[in-house]
């Protein structure tokens, strides 16, 4: 950590900024320069949040030098975790797609989306019961009743479900249903509910919340982990800015800069990012050819008549079809993609694994 | 609602949308352009998402006429909502002053703080016991503990109490101690706790979220409205953007847009909008003049040993100050403020009222 | 400035750093921390853009330590600056009131406005001769026409003039009518033009880019003073942010950043920053009410029938009204307002003085 | 053009508005909802801003129905626009590679940059003789020496050269070196720039304003249509939003969005983009995934030592391993790209051809 002085600031206010700073466990190394001294300080950050010293008098800004996260960071870990989700491996060569209806309707919805997706090289199935709506006069979801057909679904289907979890109370039940929960945007930084689907042990999708920069998406899975559970998916969804001519901006740059930093996998919702169903083909692509993990795309049967973001759903023939796309990308950059990929050494096969089926 | 067709709409396709809305109760009126068509389409728009239109070929977007809320709007009701807190009226003529520490460190701290603010004109204490942070390794807050210090200082100073919920299975718990449940800007789409918080029936603060239109506060506000209460004061905290000279960008208009909007009363809260401490008063002057309904300021009797937001909190002194400053500001638009207002004709006596007292 | 190591930088690449620093003509500083080393340098910053270290072996990124701008800070000049319009100074007691339409559409119109934002208060007059529009399609000012216009209704009425120039090519021309300049927000980063204009050695109104930072903003004052004229007023007018009930986001909290780092006026224009005349008022009231130097508001006879910015032009019986409130408001923060406050000690005559009266 | 009437408008304010669209010559048709009245109004557009009715008493908004934006617009011209500069076809099916360093700092390093990415297989050189620089004391550029060094570099290596354009009265002297023109970001709304460099009919690479919408960039490209010059390529660099670990947020939704709406090519910067050399390869083959027609990419022969730029300058050889990898993408997506491609059928010859050579 440095602490800068303020121009001007007196000999006095320097040792007594040195002198907390010792007080508080630092060594500490003054700097003096003709406009301003700094003093860097060394020794552990967890003991102190930098608002100890930067209300002291003379004191300009503290400039933190270590990163504020740890157990996710690549300087701890370098090599890139695999989160397995019913036997889906997450984070290596292949690149898995995620697909489904944005809220589970019905069951034979959802059994028709799984199918079809399925069939066109999907290796997880997504569909929300529990669905977080800005205007409380829309369609809330079917609640338990949504995660009871995902279950069936995945029965029948024989793909792992991902479905989002909206409240503490609800972790135990949908996690009795669920292979892998998602914790979706506007609660990535409901801190207890991080902390409360970590401990179930399940594989967490983390959807980076619409106002967080990248760091404090990194901070929301240090939750997680510190929680004891390292099963974690990033995913990016969007981010607020001015642009209105999409829903929202999605950051490809933040895949990268994700990779850069940590070691957890991080996919990539092009969905929710462009609002827009005829944008997700592009941005799809773009995803994986900037090194995503993976991808969560919205599909309906009849997106016209569907209760939810229908406007971004695409219908399972263009699903077909830009998978058949992103299988040359994904090959472009060394990768696989989907089910066509699961015959590389790198996936484990699926069909045998027992996964969760309800609360016992 | 208005849907606009895309240039070069078939006229079957024209026909089908309104076909279409007629059976989902609409009375359609199209008018053909040179360039393109719109259908206005007059019926009761609850009974339909624009969802399931959007996508019908043909279709270009559309054009939401009627506001997505209802029950906070001036159309439903056009005088201004009085929410009364421990008996401090907000939303009338006088401007109330929440004023205390950023977390609840001890009863000792809370206390001298709650005496300060109180002779300083302060009407209502706030303090956090359960503190939503960006980093698991930051101070948590005391939780329970730091409740029942709220509710002894109250007793003990006469202050009505604001507290944060963060989880729904702390409502009971909270609401059992505050007068006043405030939501948090990280949860304020939280729809679970909005509803759970809404169901006690007890006045609640709800925080701006940092990436918020206006639009979707209001429709945050509804979710508690449509669960019965409409105890309900907004508070504008902030929002992000590129600005970094400060920690959010301080949204004033937002408060005039609220007025002219909505019958709720609004207030706002310099120190987390700002972030620094020599902010707040300019900001804090400028959030009477253009109309707040109060005030929400963090003061901290050592803002350098502070264990959460030390920077942005004013040290007593500077807060005594500031409230003179205050009272000039609100007498020249035309109101009163904080304790110096209580023997004005609109607001109410507190001493005497019975407020919540911990859980039975 | 501080130069930061990545982890496991070796001591090679910590020494090579330093040798290039040394060479650069910086005294270096390494200190070794568990974690990471970091590099301070102290010396003229001038002699080097961080960008000559960045990229060499095992740094990860550098921090400033003093600030870019030399001549508009505090720190070097620590008295506010007065600017002088045409004998009314700007950033002193006096809150100094600018108004007038959008565009110069008539002499009549300009006349008109003139003559009654004078009447109630206005000591500066604007009006845009060279409109800068988002359309080609829309008016884009009566040019040199209009200058002539200004020219006209300031000798008649008394007032002096700013009015914005978009082209160095016609720097000269409108620095021979216009008492001040305006660079306006889609030109803040057209460094010629800042150059150029500062040139004339005229007072310089210089508005804030739609996504400029406050210390973007400062740095394009620093092209002005660094061309010798100090002369400069900074205009906050809306920033490019998510929301949109308002065309802009008016940052007030960039006023009172602004006159914590430098020594120049900062004024406001609630026109721009929100789009509509409604807003206007409140809105001005809290710059005023924040530590605002002057207002700059646009006042129409018509704005129904105006041919720009109609929806945000007060009309001159509002812009009265207005003036009322902003006089207690300025006496509630210690300041005078407008006309009014002409009889101030710090308030220079202006009828005496000799303007600028075109070109010879 | 939808008038929505404020709920409660009255039958003489709504008859009122209809009049006067009438006299401005639309026909209107009115439609009387429950809560709302709408009136919708067809006629020539041009003749009318919306400015003229939103101040009417009773009007509550204005709904756009035709796109603000003409000549750029697919609704006009539905096939690609294909721009040659100096003999390479931009908007084909080969992926144009543009490079060269931020600045021309002097022959040699021009030279060297030149052969290097003509070898990797770039097809048209980059490289800034004027520099827009947010510090004064930051190095401004070589300017005319600079642009002829771009010339001599040109004849020796064989690519035509793109250079940037700041000043209306440099627009001549840049024209008589250059092959295309760029209008910078911080220029992009410059309207008498756009003009001018419009009016020269070189081919104009129009960057996208840091806090530019699509709609308002397309606007900006309109005004070069306007004055008669279609060369118009656009290009993404990156928009200003909250996030900081990228220096802006590279939008390539954008991309997409504007093959949507414009026929016109698009290209994306991904150095100015994401500020980093590291992040550059992951965006730039995202963006050809998502249909880029080219890059825009800074290549220095010795980053460290750059005047400008140096943290997103790929050193040669890190560009010679990018194009491989960008070969494998544009193939995956069905195009070609760079040099590699201009034996393609789409691609003409650029040897043979005689492009400008400085003034005569």
């Amino acid at each position: 950590m440095i602490v800068v002085m303020r121009p001007g600031a007196s000999r006095e206010q320097i040792e007594a900024v040195a002198r907390r700073l010792e007080e508080l466990g630092f060594k500490t190394h003054p700097i003096y320069g003709q406009e301003k001294t700094v003093i860097g300080a060394i020794g552990n950050k967890k003991a102190l949040s930098s608002e100890a010293i930067i209300n002291l008098p003379g004191v300009e800004k503290i400039v933190p030098i270590l990163k504020p996260y740890k157990l996710v960071s690549r300087e701890l870990k370098d090599t890139p975790t695999i989160v397995r989700v019913g036997g889906v491996p997450i984070g290596g060569r292949n690149v898995v797609l995620m697909a489904g209806p944005c809220a589970v309707e019905s069951e034979e919805q959802l059994l028709t989306t799984a199918r079809s997706v399925k069939e066109a090289g999907a290796q997880i199935l997504r569909g929300g019961a529990f669905k977080p709506r800005t205007s409380p006069y829309s369609f809330q979801g079917l609640e338990a009743e949504g995660l009871k057909m995902l279950a069936r679904v995945r029965e029948e289907v024989g793909l792992p479900v991902v479905t989002e979890v909206m409240d503490t109370r609800d972790v135990e039940l949908v996690a009795g249903y669920a292979d892998m929960l998602q914790i979706g945007a506007r609660n990535m930084q409901n801190f207890r509910l991080l902390k409360e689907a970590g401990a179930t042990g399940k594989p967490i999708l983390l959807k980076r919340g619409l106002a967080a920069t990248v760091e404090e998406w990194l901070m929301a899975a240090e939750y997680i982990l510190d929680s004891g559970n390292s099963n974690v998916v990033l995913c990016e969804r969007g981010i607020r800015t001015f642009e209105n001519a999409t829903r929202f901006t999605l950051d490809l740059s933040a895949v990268a800069v994700v990779k850069e930093n940590s070691h957890l996998p991080v996919i990539v919702d092009p969905s929710h990012g462009t609002g827009s169903w005829r944008l997700v083909p592009p941005l799809a692509r773009a995803a994986v050819a900037c090194g995503a993990d993976g991808l969560l795309i919205e599909v309906h049967p009849d997106p016209v008549r569907a209760l939810c973001d229908g406007p971004q759903s695409l219908h399972p023939e263009n699903f077909d079809l830009l998978v058949g796309e992103l299988v040359a990308v994904a090959q472009a950059v060394g990768r696989t993609i989907g089910f066509n990929g699961r015959s590389q050494q790198d996936i484990e096969g699926f069909a045998g694994e027992k996964t969760g089926s309800g609360p016992v």
